[in-house]
């Protein structure tokens, strides 16, 4: 039996493993009326699944042919798992009662609990309590529960007309959404998409996308999780990213929907980081990190799943393309260009081997190559071989259109012997129109070949090959990070052994103020306890003291009021610029409090901040702020209009790598800028880098730390400097 | 006969008429040999064509029951259209047989011409010439020809098991592309799209798209206009703007798929301009101005066309969503403000509404209306008459899942008879799945509501709708174009009487020595002329004569070498800032020619600029390029790193409207900047709009200015100014 090679062959985490691969299932709620849902769960599980079955409702004595249970506690041996499809408000004390009894999975599908108002929130506090009191797990309340071709498990409670079940295939289902699960389910069995295993957990309780993508990482049947996902839970973010990780380690691809995108409540931010790191922009940085795969519609979904399912990943992103309709071939050439794979013009020996097997000029060698619409399976056959043994292409995109009579069904077996001889160059398949095209496509498909009814599909499924995870990609990896500066990025991102000890002093004085913005000083001081490249200052309280700070510094500075009322130091006065002299210094101290008292009557004044003037260098803006998903996020982004204007920035959750930070650098559209652009120097990356790690470090040390904004921060040829910091704390 | 009561109800253009509704066809190389493309003609003739056919073919009395002719010249009466499938080498000569013996219309199917190296040129040409000497129409060579499923005209020469016909529908289409076209007509027919007409014109000799969609703009039998599209020829692409615009002015629509889009060219452009306004960019510019709905995927084509051609435009943008599935409804939402339309939230009025109608708390009533996997065929049509009647919703995406068994196919009557009576509000329906799901598309399809797949691609639908042109969207209107500046703008844009006359002569002088940059007073001259606001400025030819143009300015200046071979004035220590006396003046004109001689030492000095010194602006950059197929295109960006890290301009095809370069200033996602930004004023953007009027204008008049940037063009809270001018000419 096919589950049974399975559990032998690997047994991944047993508190969920027991969902997949029951010895037993309890119905409760189960029911001989017709279109009952208890009904449903019977006859699927009954359809498929070879194990012990026990229905469980006092009513009948019969169900089915099953001889049925009064109740839980009845059951001749505790259930592995027990479905529980009742009213809502009966399932909780059914819940514990199987609890007690010893099954290890409940499901509860029935609806009408958090998603229905406060009575059905309590309701699902009730079962929350089971899961804490006896270690038990649940998918759901409010769900379609679980799915599993190779063992029958079948919860689902659409009727198989109504909702097909599709043929097994390495590709499992994780989806937030029961409908848009049995939708799809139904259309994927229509579509010939090949699917082993499909959970929908509808309120999740307990059971969530990470416990499921942590099994799947360890399910050997199971090669591309496909993820649909409308929100994590508080907290999940960080796991999130590290099941997907540990998941794609071991050579499984994801490929997710996010659904929910709005931006509701990033307007209401203080910082800029926390209104340009909107809730979406977080996600998507999130699944970057993750080596998750994103897209933005359904049906990209399946069409890379099925490639990810079945071929292996290229060694880089050089796409040849093989054509018998010449316009097709533009589009699916354009396509791949916006997707940043390459349709490079082939070498002239190349093309003069081409040129050789096809001398009518017609014929393009090119790339694509062009066969036009006179060409026999055997040109695909001569140019493919060419192709692929050229070494200058590392996937190739077939378009054989069926509809002149010079193509024959024989082309799919050409196609398909090629592709199978040479695994190391994955081959996709595109054919338009209706039955002969459906034939070839069957056919192809058959032998393992992925095929798309257009060449922007095909497109898709080649992108997500080649954005494979672990990569066998040189160039992709160094092109992602520059290994030139990332140990020096590291350098530059230690933070001091006492860094935390210090900083905890600083903020717990801000805290015991009630929070809110950290006074100028205090930011410095924090800053300056991570090692991060804040000016010199000094705090005068009184006119001599300016005078006296100013001494101290030695070199020109600026002096600007320190206040935990005024937000715009500018706006009121409170900035001064170009002290030289000591002097300089007590005017300009004399001019801010006699402005700020006019122009701010009521606000209280800490004293003047002098600080070290900064040369002008590039500005940029380095931020942190916590997600309540996943908690510190890092942000990136040019100064000034680009970031305020063009909201250009980058992203990242907390912690992050000298890899990653360097990888923000480089990803924002103005990166040319830090580059050296119109005889301006390349600036120091390297320093820019490990002002972001420290951040990351800081926001993750200290939770107190809501919202960080440096901005901005002068980026040199060497090194860099914090010209202004605005740091919001609050406790827990 | 359908097709005689059409040309009585119409009669578009007679040239190209004759393609579509000939009295009588010859196919010269027609054939009885099986699986010749000869044969594949006339059996597609025979099999839907009504009126005479005349195979001819010198080697056959008789095919497939037909008399057959030797010649052309031998037909007993002039053919109404020619169709030539023979070898190309023997097309000229047969072309211009047929046209002597009078036959209106040729179609060359025949390959072996401009794509087929120099001797298919040459044959090429050789039919150029028989339509030039007889004013016969050709479509062709290297094409399919046409398909005109209301007269029978069929001359594609893929066999139908090969290429199924798709049923008749108010839709046609346009392809460069043979392959495509074929290949998606028989895609067409699988998926049950009404297709009535279809041409593929090849190497497009002489019938281009233009002409097409102007033949399709006055024919009543069509709504929707599909294009698939690779490049317009030289000089054509005015002519495709101006067709495109009176085919929507007539209620249709046009939906296009532009393929090659490389930007190969760009990259070796001299200005700013043209370095931005790469080939690809232009033509998207040219398709908005055209009222042409472009899409960057072959399925949008026929999913926007299916909506076009069924549906009545709607008056907003405002979307309501009724589902029974959660998922697939937050799916259509951000798909829908993705696109820019909006799914507002209903009022509580309308909630309250809905309310009442589903008290239970589970049902959603805010927008998406998620009625929950329970929903009955009867909760869909109490939801949707509420959401129809309430007047807070233009267009409707029905999410009608099949699955549960709950839902009944009747539920497609309900919509169907909704969407009838409520024809101003265009509802679409969604459907994922397979049998039960597919019964259901179909059963609405035929009765006309377009039914998706995957709520994205009704979105795609949605969106195509409401770009309606010309549109019945009065906020639309409003927001494309700032009512209250147009006037201004206009007034901004008036160029004085003389300023052709003016102008020719600054510009004879230049290209009588040969073309290339003009020097920098025949610059502000030209720009003077047509009334362009440029600062004060006198050329110094002496020491002397720069005190004396200090003198006259009167006002702080700058000054600038003139020179023909200095490309970087900068650079060469050209350019002295800060002048306020005619002693500066005289000072820096000796400095300016000591470094100039010294860093550029064979530079020709004409001598040095005095200019009025401009405050500081908001920098912009105002450009104008000719475009190979569109002819002048105008360009506005904002100024310095904006414009050159993150290529955010704006384009169009002169000429352009007042309203027009309104919106080219809104359009830029730095838009911002200009509307006042952080205590900086807004700025005149009736002045700016004059700016690129006028550039408009001197491009269209003089086509030997072949780049010009002005850049930058400091713009001010009223009016703006040119700082810099850089002007490339060249004759012919």
């Amino acid at each position: 039996m096919v589950f049974e090679e399975r559990r032998l062959a690997k047994h991944p985490k047993a508190d969920i493993d027991v969902f997949f691969y029951p010895r037993s299932v309890a119905v409760v709620g189960a029911s001989p009326r017709e279109g009952s849902i208890g009904r449903a769960i019977l006859e699927n599980l009954l359809a498929s699944y070879t194990g012990a079955v026990y229905p469980v409702n006092p009513k009948y004595e019969e169900i089915l042919g099953l001889r049925a249970y009064p109740s839980v506690s009845s059951l001749p041996e505790p259930p592995d798992l027990t479905v529980i499809a009742v009213r809502a408000r009966l399932a909780p004390a059914i819940a514990e009662e199987a609890a007690r009894r010893g099954t290890k999975g409940i499901i509860v599908v029935s609806g009408g609990f958090a998603e229905a108002g406060e009575e059905g929130r309590q309701l699902q506090e009730m079962l929350r309590r089971v899961v804490d009191q006896y270690g038990v797990r649940i998918i759901g309340p409010n769900c379609i529960g679980v799915y599993n071709a190779l063992s029958g498990v079948d919860t689902f409670f659409l009727p198989r007309d109504r909702m097909k079940r599709p043929h097994k295939g390495p590709t499992a289902i994780i989806s937030q959404s029961g409908a848009f699960l049995a939708s799809v389910m139904d259309w994927a069995a229509e579509e010939g998409i090949g699917i082993s295993m499909a959970v929908n957990f509808g309120n999740k309780l307990d059971v969530d996308e990470v416990d499921l993508i942590d099994y799947f990482a360890d399910d050997d049947n199971i090669r591309t999780i496909i993820v649909y996902l409308e929100g994590v839970k508080p907290g999940r973010g960080r796991a999130l990213i590290e099941a997907s990780r540990r998941a794609t380690a071991k050579g499984k691809s994801i490929v997710l929907l996010k659904a929910g995108k709005t931006q509701a409540g990033a307007a209401a931010a203080a910082s800029h980081t926390a209104a340009l790191a909107g809730d979406y922009a977080v996600y998507r940085a999130a699944f970057r990190q993750a080596g998750i795969i994103e897209v933005d519609e359904p049906v990209k979904l399946f069409d890379m799943a099925k490639a990810l399912a079945r071929l292996t990943p290229p060694r880089g992103r050089r796409v040849a393309i093989v054509t018998n309709a010449g316009g097709p071939g533009v589009i699916a050439a354009d396509k791949l260009a916006e997707l940043g794979l390459e349709v490079p013009r082939f070498s002239d020996e190349l093309q003069a081997r081409l040129r050789e097997a096809f001398p009518e000029p017609r014929v393009a060698v090119g790339n694509p190559v062009d066969l036009t619409g006179d060409a026999t399976p055997e040109d695909f056959e001569k140019a493919l071989k060419i192709v692929v043994e050229s070494g200058e292409a590392d996937m190739v995109m077939v378009l054989a259109l069926m509809q002149p009579p010079t193509m024959h069904i024989r082309v799919a077996d050409i196609i398909a012997d090629i592709a199978w001889s040479h695994k190391d160059k994955p081959i996709v398949a595109v054919t338009i129109g209706s039955e002969y095209a459906k034939t070839m496509r069957d056919y192809l498909e058959g032998r393992g070949i992925p095929v798309y009814d257009f060449p922007d599909r095909a497109a898709n499924a080649l992108y997500a090959l080649s954005r494979c995870t672990p990569c066998r990609w040189p160039e992709w990896a160094a092109q992602a990070c520059p290994v030139d500066l990332v140990s020096r990025a590291e350098r530059e991102g230690e933070v001091p052994g006492d860094a935390r000890e210090r900083a905890a002093g600083i903020l717990e004085a801000a805290l015991s103020r009630g929070g809110g913005k950290l006074l100028e000083h205090e930011a410095l001081q924090l800053l300056e306890a991570y090692g991060l490249p804040v000016p010199r200052y000094c705090l005068a309280k009184t006119r001599d003291e300016a005078g006296e700070c100013m001494r101290r510094l030695g070199r020109p500075a600026v002096a600007k009021v320190v206040s935990p009322d005024i937000m715009h130091k500018s706006d009121v006065g409170g900035v001064v610029l170009g002290l030289h002299s000591p002097e300089d210094a007590m005017r300009a101290y004399d001019e801010i409090l006699s402005r700020v008292s006019a122009r701010a009557p009521g606000a209280r004044v800490e004293g003047v901040l002098i600080q070290e003037y900064l040369p002008q260098g590039l500005e940029v803006i380095v931020g942190a702020k916590r997600d309540p998903s996943f908690g510190p996020v890092v942000l990136f982004g040019l100064g000034g209009v680009l970031v305020e204007v063009m909201r250009d920035v980058s992203l990242r959750v907390a912690p992050i790598t000298a890899c990653e930070a360097l990888q923000m650098l480089s990803e924002i559209r103005g990166s040319r800028l830090l580059e050296g652009y119109r005889g301006s120097p390349p600036r120091d990356r390297a320093a820019l880098a490990g002002v972001m790690l420290k951040i990351a470090r800081l926001a993750l040390d200290f939770p107190q730390v809501r919202e960080l904004d440096l901005n901005p921060v002068m980026s040199y040829e060497r090194g860099a400097a914090i010209a202004d910091a605005r740091i919001i704390v609050s406790r827990g």
